[in-house]
Parts: C-alpha cells; sequence; structure tokens
C-alpha cells in the first residue's frame, strides 16, 4: 500500500499533534455536485450508482478534484446491510428508501441472515478497494456502515419514518425480539466494517441518524448498546495503521458522557451542541467532529466565513477536532459556498495547533 | 370568579407542596378522541373550529369529559397572530398550515401591524372567556402561543419546512430585520396572552416548537431572547392570583441552563431529555413540565403504567413536576390508553408528595 501522503484527518481523530484542522464534509459526493448529477443520471438510478464499483468510485473522487478535503468517503447507501439480508431494498422518487419484505413478526426476525461482505456486499468492497487504489494515498478512505439502530428502523417501519411508531411498539412490546435482531445487525455490521477495513478503508465512521428520537433510557440500551458491540468486534488496526472511529447520533448531543463508553476515537456532533460545550464535557477523551448547520452553506461566502471562524475558535487550540458540517450536506447548495467553508478552515485553523 | 376547585396544576408550577402530581396532555382536544372528530366534520373546517368560540370550549371541554386531567388548554392553533397580522392562514389537507402572503421583504416586515388582540383576535378571547365560565373553577385554564421565533418560522417559510432554508436566509444575511419582525412579534404574542389572562387564563404557555433546529448561539439570540421578552411584558397576577409561566423549546434539552434566565416559572422537556437528570441541571429554580414519549401511548396499558412509574420515580419527591407528555399526542392513539396514563399518575405519584 502506498504512504498516506495527508495524514491530519486521522491524526486529528487520534489527537495527534498536526499543522491545521482537517475537513471533509458528510455527502459530499453527492446531488450538490453537477458532475455528480451527471453520472447519477448515467447510471439511472440511484441504486444502480451505488452498486457499480466505477462509478461508486468516480463520485467517491469527484468532490476531492474540486475542494482540499483531507478525507474520501466510499460512495454508497446506509441500507446495503438489510438490502443484502433479503428485505429488498428500493427507492420511490421523493419518497426516499423502502423494503419490499419490511421486519413484521419474530419469525421475519429469526430468519435474518448475517451476510458475509465479501459475497453478498461484494459491490461494497470492490469499490472500496478500487477507491483506495484511486486515491494512491493522498487522503484517507472512510469506511462507514449505518448503526444497527438506524438500520433496524428502516427495516421495520419499512422506509423513512416520522414518529418511528412501528419500531418502537416492537421495542415497547417485544424488547427481547428487538435485541435479538439488534444483535445480528452488530454482527452483520462489524463484518462488514471489518471487510472494508481489509479492503482499504482507513478510517470508519457509524451513523446513528435515528438514535435521538429514543428516550435517553432506551438510547443506551437500543442503540448505544450495540454501537458499543460494533466497536468491539472492529479491527483496530491493519499492517501496523491504527483504524481510528467516528459515532455520529444526529440528536445525541444530550448523551456525550454516555456515548464516550462505546469506544470511538471521535464523536460527530450536530449542528445543535455546542463545540465549545462539548469539548469541555468530552474532548479530553475524545475527539470531535463537526459541526457547522448545513443550512450555513446556503449563505453568502463572507457569512460561511465567520461560522468557520466561530467553530475553530470554540473548538480552541490542540488536535482533536475535524472540521464538518452537523449533517449531510444539502443538495442545493451552491458549490462555490463549499470551496468558501474549505479555504477557511485551510486559513484560519493553523493558529490552533502549534 | 369562582375558586378554583383543584389548583394542583397552579401548585405544582410554583413549586408549592401538593398530595399527588398533576397532569394533562398537550393536544389533549384533539383527533384522538372521536367526539372530536365528530365536532371537526360538522365545523368543516378546522380554521372554522378554531374561530368559532362556542366550538372551542366544546372541544376543550371534551378532554376533561373523559380523563382526570388537572388543566384544560384553550383550543386554538399556534398561528392566530400571524392571520392576524394579515398574512393569510390557510390548511391544505395533508400538508398542515400556509400561509397566502408570506414575509419576502423588509417592507414586509416593516409593515407588520401588532395586532389588538380584544379585536382582531376577539374569536380567541371569547373562546377563553367561555371556557373559563364553562370549567367553573373545575381545574385551571392554561392559555397560550406560538413563540416569536416559532411564529416567525412559519411567516417566513410560508408554512411548515424541514430545513428552515428561508428563515435561516434571512438570519444570516438580514439578521437585523428578522429581529424588527421578532421584536414585534415579542410585543403581539405579550398582548394576546396578556388579554387571554384577563378573559380567564390562570396559566400561560409559549410553545417553541422549532427553537430546537438552531445552533445554540442563535436560539440564545434569536429564540429565548424573545421567550424572554416576552415574560417580562406579561401580566404576573390578576385579582392576587399569581399566573404562572411554562417555556417549552422541543429539541431545548441541551439548553435548560440558559432557558431559566428567560423568567418562566416551568421549563417543558420532550422525551429525548432525562428529567432525572434535568432537575439535577436547573429543577432547584424551576418546575418541570412532561416528558413521556408520545409514542408509547401505542403500547399496551401495562406498559403504559411503567413508564409512568419510571417518569415519576426519576422526577423524585416533591413539588414542581406536572406529568405531560414530551410532545403532542399522536392523532391514532387509542383513547383508553391515555386513561392508562392519566390514572397511573393518579395512583403512582402521591408517593413522592409528603
Amino acid at each position: 500500500m502506498t504512504v498516506l501522503k495527508n495524514d491530519i484527518f486521522i491524526k486529528a481523530l487520534l489527537k495527534q499533534p498536526i499543522k491545521r484542522t482537517p475537513v471533509w464534509m458528510m455527502r459530499q459526493a453527492g446531488r450538490y455536485l453537477p458532475e455528480y448529477r451527471k453520472i447519477r443520471e448515467q447510471a439511472g438510478s440511484f441504486l444502480n450508482l451505488c452498486t457499480n464499483p466505477e462509478l461508486a468510485c468516480e463520485v467517491t473522487m469527484q468532490p476531492l478534484r474540486r475542494f482540499n478535503f483531507d478525507a474520501a468517503i466510499l460512495f454508497s447507501d446506509i441500507l446495503t446491510i438489510p438490502d443484502a439480508m433479503g428485505l429488498g431494498l428500493y427507492f420511490t422518487e421523493g419518497e426516499g428508501p423502502k423494503f419490499k419484505h419490511p421486519i413484521k413478526t419474530a419469525a421475519d426476525i429469526k430468519k435474518l441472515p448475517i451476510p458475509d461482505p465479501t459475497s453478498e456486499l461484494r459491490y461494497v468492497i470492490d469499490a472500496v478497494r478500487l477507491i483506495r487504489n484511486t486515491l494512491q494515498g493522498s487522503v484517507p478512505l472512510i469506511g462507514f456502515s449505518g448503526s444497527p439502530w438506524t438500520l433496524a428502523t428502516y427495516m421495520v417501519e419499512g422506509g423513512s419514518s416520522k414518529s418511528f411508531q412501528k419500531i418502537k411498539g416492537l421495542m415497547y412490546e417485544q424488547p427481547k425480539q428487538l435485541h435479538v435482531m439488534l444483535d445480528k445487525l452488530a454482527q452483520s455490521v462489524a463484518a462488514y466494517l471489518n471487510a472494508q477495513i481489509e479492503a482499504g478503508a482507513q478510517a470508519i465512521m457509524l451513523f446513528d441518524t435515528w438514535g435521538g428520537m429514543l428516550t435517553s433510557e432506551d438510547y443506551i440500551e437500543f442503540s448505544l448498546y450495540y454501537a458499543k458491540q460494533v466497536r468491539n468486534l472492529l479491527k483496530t488496526d491493519i499492517d501496523g495503521q491504527q483504524i481510528p472511529t467516528i459515532l455520529f447520533t444526529k440528536g445525541g448531543g444530550l448523551w456525550l458522557e454516555s456515548m464516550i463508553d462505546a469506544g470511538y476515537d471521535a464523536l460527530g456532533l450536530d449542528w445543535q451542541t455546542d463545540i465549545e460545550k462539548a469539548r469541555a464535557r468530552v474532548g479530553n477523551i475524545v475527539a470531535l467532529q463537526g459541526n457547522m448547520d448545513p443550512v450555513a452553506l446556503y449563505a453568502q461566502p463572507e457569512i460561511i466565513i465567520e461560522k468557520v471562524k466561530t467553530i475553530l475558535q470554540k473548538y480552541g487550540t490542540g488536535s482533536g477536532h475535524v472540521f464538518n458540517l452537523g449533517h449531510g450536506i444539502l443538495p442545493d447548495i451552491n458549490p462555490d459556498h463549499v470551496k468558501a467553508m474549505v479555504n477557511a478552515v485551510h486559513e484560519f485553523s493553523p493558529m490552533y495547533h502549534n
């Protein structure tokens, strides 16, 4: 494997000294880029794009050609695992992801397989390998998965949800069944992420998009417990290189103290969480990633620059901060505004590092 | 005015000794009740129901006939003020509230009037008076309004929103204009709530439904500041009776320490916020209202009872807790499940009061 030319993202996650704050963006390969929309149109569907390693590699690389990002992230969907479990993922225009065979009974849970990622999710693993080779060590590659809880919400609801009535119904009425399901998901997620690591992923992020819809005790029992189980099953290094890990629970700002117990190197912060206070609460133990309001990218560049400066100042001096948005970039953002954000991190962060 | 026969809701908000924990429910007059759906159908539209004092009174009373609630809440919409300002509120099936004339320019903001509630919102004030008389002192009547920030979001977005792009755009690009608008809204909300108090409202709740979409610094500048301004303009008592106040910011659990500065007697908690930790943080200064997950009401009664017991135990001993959901009741809940919740508060809360 080639030597990593820019490793500040890895070092920031491990709280090792660096010269400036690294920056990347959730959904950085996506619809806000005209070159992405072109490939997406050629692919015919979002799923075709995800399942074709060459196209997935191409869209992963696109934002790196435009912006000085310090990491690439695998282009994929968070619902690849349930699809490999046989639930039949499909997308309807404007309604988001759906499953043909959502989980309805204990028998459905019992027969859920733990997919072998090297065969049943081979298109993802092939994409990781191709992207890693294509990057040629320019920046590290982030592998990712949805968290067991977040995957379970889609699998039981049959798609996106507002109230999460079905999954919470299962949680209240048949908690043991839900635990069986989450345990299988944790094993599946860990195997999937380990296969990504073996294929070349140099850091791992777990997206717990819907953990924040739970009460604090339900979060700990049904989401965080399985995020920790995933972490415990992950390879911690490969070829002597440590693989840092990030846990992001949207809406989880209240629970940061609990989250550090899951053993991840860094916690992702949504924009509602004050990063200065977050660092005071947990920042001596974990690194922090975030957390500009994605809507702020609609503002004029001079305002974006001020927002970047505020976040850098709030985190303060020393390593342990990865600049990012507090959620994925919105699809109609002007790419020039992204450039303003990235350049501002490059320009104004060195003063916080010795 | 008649003497209040059941004043435990008022006393809990003022942290005065009581014999059990009071309970009511956000949206307790609403679609989950068949008798509500009948009146709603007769009225022809939701707005007809809101603007007819007799019908508004009738649906306010309905839940009190079924359940041992310790408070009534005015049946109305949170968007009556922008409607009285001339924005033209209307409802489309399945899409929620909309405005015919949303705020688009500084000129729109400049010409916004501060409505006189006794004339332009007379249907609300008449409803308050009628409900208060109809209650005959059985339980106190809660008056309410949307918060200035929350009203502003609908006025600028033109209705509901997911990303709040327009209102945040105004906030980033023309913060002074937004402040002018919020100042007018704070004056309008205070005048409206004072008119409700004069007409018979015995407690006041400010609903800041969308404050939780802001960063912590934007929340303090654009939402909390104006909630405080409203509080400062409110009548604190009438005929020697103190009028307690509740501030509820959905998604505001991270900011409770800041919220107490706004001067409200109580803070409403969403279900994500742990009420035990919340009490430890701020409960020696303010009362707390909440916070069962509204989705838990889908569960079987025996599970609902356990959830109630957990919340009562988490708050612990002494006055200062009003039991409620962490958000409004969902429209398809079985009323028998509400009864299980209310009865459980009656049965299991006395042990926490001396």
